[in-house]
């Protein structure tokens, strides 16, 4: 049939969709969620039909969602040509998959070329994402999907060995190790192409506190070449096109917080494999308030990386540390990023729980790649200056210049968050600090967050300050102040 | 926060959806799929986000689609407020159910009134189908979900008894009982508030077929006015909204043809009670090409139906019957529509074996009630002209008139599909018969579809027409053409 094209102006955030009038879809025998193959001249695109039921379409017109405008260069009132077209072949599959029938490699590749090339809607896609949570993976289901998000996807190849990366499963507040960590390993003379998430629910992610001292934000190519000059690099992994179709498989988890091991495992291990990095330190915090639990679970998901690490010929080590607080003093990207400074800078106010995190995970690594006394060899390393150094390389190379922490400044408004009795720290809430940091405008506001003044173990006396909380607008200022006076996030008895 | 609304003017098809500009989202710390409530002076309503990309709105803009300026009366460039809602609890209900925890009554409940007032997303809702499909919903639970689902819409309600209904588990070309069953049965005194639905992928649904004499769309109070006068009605059942979850079930059950059992019971049984019936036949009707395959499946089925209508206390027969070739001689609405003027009006063309079944299932109905020598009862009704009559009454009161069976023409353009050798007719394809029948234009072209000449058994020699295609295009005539002299849909031996 012929149409007149309408465009609609707006993106659906991925599938391609046209939209039909009523009438038009009853004459073509199509119902929402069918396909049609859409024909401008030489181009034609398969796209997902969704039905115009108020009238925004007159008979003889289609609807064009940017995407489509873009793949096929339509322009308004353009005439296109549409057929009924058959449904993706991998709908039969994930129905496979919910009917608990393992699938083969090819299968999985044909559901993530089509997941990758915006051949399927959310609803299908999340019909697979259910599919793979309710009849869980097997390990080599995990390995093919890894493959198969890795192959449709864009990759960095190096040429060097070894290449180094870490891993954190999130969920604690501050804990930023990734910068220096980066810094320490480059320093030695090892190539770390670190790709970071920024911040879904938490106050930062590490691209939102590098973005306190350069872009985060680069192609492939420029990447690379940040790496072949500095040994590393600290970017987010967002701007790249690796595992594309990763990205979309989490978005329409979100809903429901679905958070199947095996889609773990393979998110996790896609990102790794597509900066083709050959040693993987993964660490787990644990505690009750972190995404796992306890040891058991921590365990489980270790062997599982053992397992997918094995099989893909990836060294992986796997360290269990404690979560039960938030770790360094800065929480919000600006104060986190200051941490790190006074870190790299041997500052005094330095936080020490933090530093020897990242010594610790260091030293894991030289020990990965067969270097000896990796904690002393890692202290070195920070103590003479070289990691400041490298560091300063980094965010240079990437755009930005030196500051001195002294005069990173947070946010204006600031409130003392002060003890109502004596006594000794017992525990620290990661949720609720992470919230009120939200509240006060972290991530989005770089200044907002909180400073961490006491950690556990340590005796307060009553009035004595535990945190302060710094946000730029008097709105979140007075809301994060009623939450944290009604709850403090800290147990002292 | 403040916004301007940017009405966006097309429809998302349900659920309310606002779309923020990426900065706003951020500032507000919200994703995709993450909730807001829009405050438009004394209208709240909660709504899903989703996130431009684009650039589509500017900062501070907010995009409103048709569902959402209606329901807040919101107009162009109108001030509202947003602020972050929490997630419906629904969806850790559909969470639960994912993770094989069976619901309760409150539970289910919730998640049904959600689904109707548009609260969950598409991906949600398919969440919920996944978990219906994959975790078999108990007897228990699927009797909460049609007692949810017929509680969130409005019902029929007549102070009769008893109050007949019939249903058939489709997949058969022609089979066109209803309109034939409720003229006997109404004519024998009895309520029968018929509710059909539409064609979704056969050539022709009830509805459908009825319309080529009446009206079928009408407001509930109508259908009541109807009822009262002729003791029965045959309407759209989609124009009403009756279980209104049910159809938003249905719609996202499409891409994957996902049609678990207890759906299925479900959704048959929700439509049934809302109109109060208290009598129902069901036919399920088996063959290779049906939707039922084989008795096995027929008789689970038929046990499902018998202890879901115990436990709604709805008195409730199953008939297991010959599906293995078309019921009927016309496919197509207007052909189907003849066959039933010629039944009723004892026309020597009429189609003896949709006769044969009508009355059959006509006399099952009656011993239902208690009725004796049912069968003799129903086809003296017919033969009297009652039926006739009754069909009569029911199309006037709907907005019809008299129309002479012979006087319906078929669509211009016909095409014989003849026999290319002799023998006997040992099978007929259901789904090619319908396949062809829509490509030449049934159900959105009322007069199109094919007309069976030959049943199974009979004998032919070659060059005998075994079936005429009708169209009123010719494009779609070669298509139909093509498909059908290249898979005729008959086995003759």
């Amino acid at each position: 049939m012929k149409f007149k094209a309408k465009l609609i102006g707006i993106s659906t955030g991925g599938t391609l969709i046209a939209l039909l009038n009523r009438k038009d879809s009853e004459v073509m025998g199509i119902n929402a969620m069918d396909r049609v193959k859409i024909i401008k001249g030489q181009r034609i695109e398969t796209v997902v039909v969704d039905i115009d039921k108020r009238g925004y379409l007159k008979k003889g017109e289609i609807g064009i969602f940017e995407e489509v405008a873009e793949s096929l260069k339509i322009k308004n009132k353009d005439a296109v040509k549409a057929v009924t077209a058959r449904k993706p072949l991998s709908l039969d599959y994930i129905r496979k998959k919910l009917d608990g029938v393992k699938l083969n490699a090819k299968e999985i590749d044909q559901i993530v070329w089509d997941i990758v090339h915006n051949k399927l809607s959310d609803v299908e896609l999340a019909y697979f994402v259910a599919a793979c949570y309710t009849n869980v993976l097997t390990m080599e289901e995990t390995i093919y999907l890894v493959k198969s998000m890795v192959k449709n996807g864009e990759m960095l190849k190096l040429n060097r060995y070894p290449i180094i990366d870490k891993h954190c499963i999130g969920g604690i507040p501050g804990n930023r190790t990734t910068p220096i960590i980066v810094a320490i390993v480059a320093a030695a003379g090892y190539t770390m192409p670190k790709t970071s998430s920024r911040s879904i629910t938490s106050p930062a992610g590490t691209a939102d506190t590098m973005e306190v001292f350069c872009n985060v934000s680069f192609p492939i190519k420029k990447m690379e070449k940040i790496i072949r000059k500095a040994n590393a690099c600290i970017v987010w992994g967002g701007a790249l096109n690796l595992a594309p179709a990763d990205d979309k498989i989490i978005k329409v988890e979100k809903p429901l917080e679905i958070d199947a091991e095996s889609q773990l495992l393979a998110s996790i291990m896609a990102k790794k494999y597509s900066v083709s990095s050959t040693h993987i330190l993964i660490d787990i915090p644990i505690a009750d308030d972190a995404k796992i639990k306890n040891r058991l679970e921590a365990e489980k998901l270790k062997k599982g990386f053992e397992t997918i690490g094995k099989k893909l010929r990836k060294k992986i080590k796997v360290i269990v540390t404690d979560g039960t607080q938030p770790i360094g003093n800065g929480v919000g990207p600006l104060l986190e990023a200051r941490d790190v400074l006074f870190i790299l800078k041997r500052d005094t106010k330095r936080p020490m729980d933090l530093e020897k995190k990242c010594l610790m995970m260091v030293s894991e690594i030289f020990s990965m790649v067969g270097e000896k006394n990796g904690y002393e060899k890692a202290k070195k390393i920070l103590e003479s200056g070289k990691a400041y150094k490298k560091f300063m390389e980094i965010v240079r190379l990437q755009g930005g210049k030196e500051i001195n922490p002294n005069k990173m400044k947070p946010a204006k408004l600031s409130y003392d968050i002060v003890s109502s009795k004596a006594g000794t720290i017992k525990d620290i809430n990661n949720f609720i600090i992470s919230r009120i940091a939200r509240i006060a405008g972290a991530p989005s506001e770089k200044s907002a967050g909180i400073y961490i003044r006491r950690h556990i173990g340590e005796k307060v006396r009553r009035g004595d300050t535990l945190y302060t909380i710094y946000s730029k607008s008097k709105d979140k200022m007075e809301y994060a102040k009623s939450i944290a006076v009604s709850e403090k996030g800290f147990v002292i008895k």
